[in-house]
């Protein structure tokens, strides 16, 4: 079934001449990736993981990849490690095509690969979750393993990442969340265990594909870090390693000798607070992990029915983000409506919570319109000032309905209806200086006074 | 009344047994920064300051830090100059509480600071204004001063920082302020004066949270700097630095001979217009200044009587940046409505004057509607093409009313109300090309022919 | 006519007493400037272009240069790789007025310049187009000319830059295309060609006004990269090149032995599909270009009457960008209501294709409401999962009107009018992962049961 005629030539024209080769299959989906918890994102995948599958070779290998295309559009591969043509070789990859691949990687570093089926899908599909990292490790040793003697006792293999909720927020660069190896808070919810003193090697990628990131540790200065990766790019003694899309680094840190929490965070924090945020818990006992690699959770190829959202960047997923316009003559805003044989119910008026405030702050609201609160913060784990979970309480009323919302986590929503004119401030009992104003007021206006 | 039980165990754990102890003195608070005439941000602060104080330390000091909470939300700290656990310690410090912390500054260089209570309210509490710069001094010299053989004759510390509306523009990055050492244009209103030949060595710290800077001067190269902040991360020659949120560098140069303004700014235009922009002023018989702090002005306790604007990223400020929401079934929009035993004005549509531009260009409304012009160009200061001031004037009208604004400064507002048709075109005085226009219908729609 | 007076003081005040002088005429104008098939911007220019002249010059020199305001508003110039004060010589050039300016080019590298009349002026005009690269060859060799032994076979100079909308646009960092020597996908329509082997120097500056680019060959790893052109700043093997705005890098790279296409392209994804993606196309007979010069097209003085698409970040260009505000007071949407003498036509809904997906995804409108369809995507070549090409097809109709739209290339529109209740679910055949809905509901409230 799969078509090796091209991988033949592929073959013909860029095998060198090496005894050692290492090969690795890549396979494309439709994937339907778990994000958070009852949070899925539907996008494109490399052997249904994003980030894709880590490959780890050595400075001089022979690589081999064969990449079939398992999925009803067309794919390709870009390979940052290869000094060589590849556009030709592994762009537009059709429906049920496998194409093989051979290069020798003489750079080394800390690379990005992505899908690149050609033009404009490399950087459609790239959005869509097609992308992973390639490790050429380096002959050279790096200047702390050289110091030290001894190979790291951890290598944490990290990509940051972004997921977007449609085309209009890729083009903008308002991600929904940013991931460290596909997940939010992926490793708060799951600390990575060291020990005070372990020697650690992080290879850190953005694969962006837009925002910018300042890597950093809470409690920790990067003892030497290593631009893209090339044990010749040193840089000593840095608090944050700057990486925009496809930029990556080698970072070498000792944990301090104190236990405790050490917090991994991109510094850029209005994406921090959108997941890109993780723990190395330091124990002295703690249990010996000596890799973490840079994949994603496997993808599903369904979204679960429980799902409390979804994200589809490039279709439907559910409401919020689908910036749903209601162009409205009039009373259709507060009641019912007909599309062909069912009905629309009106469109609530929705107030997001994110990053600690109300969003809109003030909302004026005829009687009869139902306000539905969301919670866009993120990280809803622990409690009080370190928490993103919300609620909504009235504290002032001026008006006969006074609400109190539960406690939202993350995407969780909740309505309330007016029914009687009035005017009520609320805040946020975790957060009480989060501030915001509903007013009600009569449908049909009123003969007053215009007040100035 | 602080519960010294804490620091005590912080003590036993952390404390270095070294003699020479720097000790600095934290406190934390709800404040009221003062950001340009007649504005105001509501925010937390360290020592009632957004940059907190600078903290000035010598590599291989022990440095000791007390951190009292004499707000009514948890705080905490983050230092990143500290190469150990700080989490444990300094995270999540209660009202009423105080800590002391001890570290020894192994790192040279130039060094963020702020707040984390932990989690998410590391990242909302950072965007509100609590943040700062600690410099460890290199025992090594820096370049320039080895070649001069002397110190420089002004060091300038200098903070960029950014300004939010709300948590909905942090998660966005849409910035309403961006400044150095925590006013807009601070430098432009009070320049640093030089002389001529002068050695001016610059601590320069991004500290966002959001946007990254390409820090420049106008009419200069940068000679050497040092990437962090460490003499050893060297750079030649450039004209900028590029700096992402809690990247930092140390910048030497020498001010050139010849008399006049050279402007620092950060090179990102998009954020330099909205207050990153300040100037070096050198004459030859300038004052003697030896040293600008990296810190911002005293805030206040409470929002002074004649506040023309005010940002609350957390609560609710003046209107504009609330993002007011109206769910309008019809003619509210044009005549006041009850809420409850008051009445609220229709809402005006507002015209943006911004990157001299009016936004929305076209506005289409109809009679008996109120349009608002607000000037939310920063820069308002000087005349003609160098000046962000704008009025709004007819030139070409079919119809009855023409009107002619004042010439508004930043966050001024005029209002406008139509009550017959007509169209009108209008453009600035003072930037000519700049042009919008305004369409007001009859509020019945007419027996009209449709034309295509 | 024009006042030499200025000049001739500017000339005693820094004439270096030097024999060489490389002398450039500067001029400024409003112009129109052609950037994509149809598609106009108007703004600001040097000599007619945007970017502006490439000027090269030799370490060491003395660089004079004339600068001729022939516009109708003040410019000015600033020089980055100036080491002296411009601002008093070139700030606030009025109309009709000439300044003559010299410097000594001491620092090697590759530079920015920029309008510069002061203040605001700087970063409004800068944003409009008055921008471009002076580049001052070092004296000490790069390094991989120095290995080779020879000069390289191309001089690519290059410019990435943003057009803007409009000033809220440019204050949001949302620009609307973003190009390499002023045009979008300029080298993919006209590829670049070389030879496998041949050795590229490529001078890039990223003139931003406001983004990061990474800047990348797809089949290539940077052998040398020079942080801003000085050869001391050397980075080894990297996949990308950082630069913020005004950040620059000389790159050395030898085309890899296999013929076929290289994209270069900025990594920051969400902008490369923005129009920032060129070609290097290798042939064995590859016709021989030794320099690429970093300058755009000949602009023009009016926008011709074809255009399809015109920014005017000032002021009025065509509808789509001016984001037209009407305030409704309910049937005035649907029918055309008079204006003075003359009638507006009803708003259509506009739906965006844009980053493979239609936005906003879920419309819903009252029957007798026009939708239009525009696509955003800029690359619109090639075909299949490669291009940015979309329609809109129905694929599940509950109503009476399933529509098919033309396939539309970037920037046109298509529209359809609905006349009955119906519910549409669409797809683009293109790419049939894109979906969106359009509910078409009965204008007047039926008596309906309230489904929760």
């Amino acid at each position: 079934m799969w078509k090796r005629i091209a991988a033949l030539l592929v073959l013909s024209l860029s095998l060198p001449a090496l005894a050692a080769v290492k090969r690795f299959e890549l396979t494309t989906h439709s994937s339907v990736f778990p994000v958070d918890q009852g949070v899925y994102v539907k996008g494109f995948s490399f052997n249904e993981m994003s980030p894709g599958p880590l490959l780890v070779v050595e400075e001089g290998d022979t690589v081999e990849i064969a990449l079939r295309n398992e999925d009803f559009v067309a794919h390709g591969l870009s390979i940052h490690a290869a000094n060589t043509q590849t556009s030709k070789f592994l762009g537009n990859v059709q429906p049920g095509e496998e194409r093989v691949f051979r290069f020798q990687a003489d750079f080394p570093g800390v690379f990005m690969y992505h899908c690149a089926p050609g033009g404009h899908g490399i950087m459609a599909h790239t959005m869509g979750g097609q992308h992973g990292m390639i490790v050429v490790e380096p002959k050279k040793k790096y200047r702390l393993e050289a110091e030290l003697g001894r190979a790291p006792d951890l290598k944490l293999y990290l990509v940051q990442s972004e997921w977007y909720a449609s085309g209009r927020d890729f083009f903008d660069g308002r991600a929904t969340y940013v991931v460290f190896n596909g997940q939010n808070f992926r490793y708060v919810k799951e600390p990575i265990p060291v020990r005070p003193g372990d020697y650690i090697r992080i290879y850190f990628l953005n694969a962006g594909p837009n925002l910018t990131s300042t890597f950093h540790v809470v409690g920790g200065v990067w003892e030497y870090m290593y631009y893209q990766g090339n044990p010749d790019n040193v840089v000593k003694g840095s608090q944050t390693a700057l990486a925009g899309p496809s930029d990556s680094w080698v970072i070498e840190w000792r944990v301090p000798p104190v236990e405790g929490d050490y917090t991994l965070v991109t510094h850029v924090f209005g994406t921090a607070i959108k997941g890109a945020l993780g723990i190395l818990r330091a124990k002295k006992d703690a249990p010996r992990v000596a890799e973490v690699r840079a994949e994603g959770p496997k993808a599903l190829k369904e979204v679960p029915q429980e799902a409390k959202r979804v994200l589809d960047p490039y279709g439907l997923g559910t409401p919020t983000h689908e910036h749903t316009v209601r162009k409205a003559p009039d009373p259709a805003l507060l009641q019912p409506v007909a599309v062909g044989e069912r009905t629309l119910d009106p469109l609530p008026v929705t107030i997001q919570m994110v990053g600690n405030s109300f969003y809109p702050k003030v909302v004026e609201v005829p009687v009869g319109t139902t306000v539905e609160f969301v919670n866009e913060d993120v990280f809803d784990l622990l409690e009080g000032e370190r928490t993103g979970r919300h609620d909504a309480v009235v504290v002032d009323v001026k008006g006969p309905e006074p609400f109190v919302s539960p406690k939202l986590g993350h995407g969780e929503r909740w309505r309330v209806t007016f029914t009687q004119p009035g005017e009520y401030t609320y805040i946020c009992s975790i957060h009480p200086y989060m501030r915001g104003i509903i007013r009600v007021y009569a449908p049909t206006p009123q003969e007053v006074h215009k007040g100035h």
